[in-house]
């Protein structure tokens, strides 16, 4: 018999559309797959967003283990001094919490004590605030998991970047033919692990037209060659194929991944075909890590009018993977 | 009263799906705005696609003139030699063909004999074989008209590119505040002249999150200033955005105009958005000039199963600009 999945959920920031996301998600528990949901985070942040939103969780408290204490909700609460629960913006004790929230929760993943984490939305901002130096939660996995990929999934469109949170600029000089056969045997291996389908990887230029055969930039070249030596190791893979109509090829297509080159030309098209809906998960670590595909977006914090489903289908995708 | 427009469609590559989408589209002229519409091209390779298409155009020969023959259509006969009418590849004849359409509608819109031009697809590669140095339409008008704005024009969004056919590492180089303040007040003096429409233009920024206040790159700066500019001069204009959800804020407004800083970042949102429906024209000229946004598409020309709807909007487009 397949074990119960154990799905830990970090809070994000405290200043953040977080709580409130998970509030709303987690109240409809019971429309969600059999498993332990562990949240992480300060108990009392999350009884004042019950109270604002008029729901209530039925919290048990956890304990670390590796066996599993029946289907439910859980909460490992982390009181962390002087954390507001103010909406809207960023601050260092917000930045601060949102880390340890989940910097523990990745601990109790690679103890495997929870099989997959679900993460609530982080600002950058207050993690810089908060002297936490990464850029985002992807980027403090890559710290141990050199390898670590950023990918974005929707029924309708699925997208692995190359890299994320790069300026455009230094982007650019990582689209290396070495570079690329690297994070294309992670991003087919981790895959494999996970999911029991076989993806067909459609790899997208740099250039306009993809270079239209040198006449715009020569990346291609090296795209070129990662791409025939992943198809030699038996990757099924093709491209470089013009950026411009090659997530329109992927559109609709279950087993198609798209492989962008960096972040916005994987994210434009994502949030235009899966608004509201498209989770983003990481591939590449030894634990799943999937969550919504949206920020805290301050700007609505207080009105309580956030959408959980993007959230709900991050829940769905580690389950599924777990 | 209003003079009839004069619109010249230009045959574009013999080889590609120029002469089909013109062909099936002009079939049905009774369904487009009266004009006079004037081909330029060859009355041989016309005369081939409509007895392969088994359509018939009522072409009348037409004289270079200011005054107006009265609506219909009628051909400006180029016949080059070695022209073949084969399909699917690029060849030297057909770029010198395709550029010697294209070079005498523009001679005659300069000389207003006709007032838009609308042009079928050539391919960048076959100009090249020819000696044709430019890399497209846009840049060829680009040599005289320096301020020519290469712009996407559909009902879902509307898209304008600071940069086209540059590689992107090329493209990045051109964000700088005194270059973008330039493209600003071009792009809106051309089109509260073609148009009666008042724009809000919405500028993407360069690196992910718009850079995240410095966090990932500094060009949002250059483009603050520009902005900050453009608005002192009274212009409706606001950004820069994060590129990943700015074309989603833009989406379905009709008077909204995207500005994106690089081909792709505007041309991959545009092509999902506004498959097979979009229309391509450049601003900045004394003249319009529209095209449908696909190529040659050399892979399906002598199948015969290309879709004109592109072709008939930029047509309408013309017209309405005209």
């Amino acid at each position: 018999m397949r074990a119960i999945p154990r799905i830990g959920i970090t809070l994000g920031d405290p200043a953040g559309i977080g709580p409130e996301i998970i509030v709303k998600g987690l109240s409809q528990v019971s429309a969600l797959p059999p498993a332990v949901y562990v949240l992480f985070g300060s108990g009392r942040v999350l009884e004042l967003e019950q109270r604002a939103l008029n729901l209530v969780l039925p919290l048990k408290a956890w304990t670390p283990s590796n066996s599993s204490p029946g289907p439910g909700l859980y909460i490992h609460d982390m009181e962390l001094p002087r954390v507001k629960a103010d909406k809207g913006h960023p601050s260092a004790e917000g930045g601060r919490a949102s880390f340890e929230y989940f910097s523990k929760a990745v601990e109790e993943a690679e103890k495997q004590t929870v099989t997959a984490i679900v993460t609530a939305p982080v600002s950058k901002q207050a993690w810089s605030q908060a002297g936490v130096n990464w850029r985002g939660h992807t980027e403090y996995l890559a710290r141990t998991y050199a390898g670590a990929i950023m990918a974005f999934w929707s029924e309708p469109l699925k997208v692995a970047l190359l890299s994320h949170h790069l300026s455009l600029r230094d982007a650019l000089s990582r689209v290396k033919a070495e570079i690329l056969e690297v994070f294309f045997q992670t991003l087919e291996q981790s895959l494999v692990r996970r999911t029991s389908r076989r993806f067909q990887f459609l790899v997208a230029g740099l250039n306009p037209h993809a270079g239209e055969g040198g006449l715009m930039g020569d990346e291609e070249e090296e795209i070129l060659t990662a791409v025939r030596r992943a198809r030699a190791a038996g990757m099924n893979i093709e491209g470089p194929f013009p950026p411009d109509t090659v997530f329109r090829r992927a559109l609709g297509c279950p087993e198609v991944m798209v492989v962008a080159l960096y972040h916005d030309q994987g994210l434009i098209p994502f949030k235009l075909v899966a608004f509201k809906t498209g989770v983003n998960f990481t591939l590449g670590l030894p634990f799943v890590r999937t969550s919504p595909d949206h920020g805290t977006a301050y700007d609505i914090a207080s009105r309580r009018v956030a959408d959980p489903t993007s959230f709900l289908n991050a829940v769905r995708l580690a389950v599924e993977l777990a």
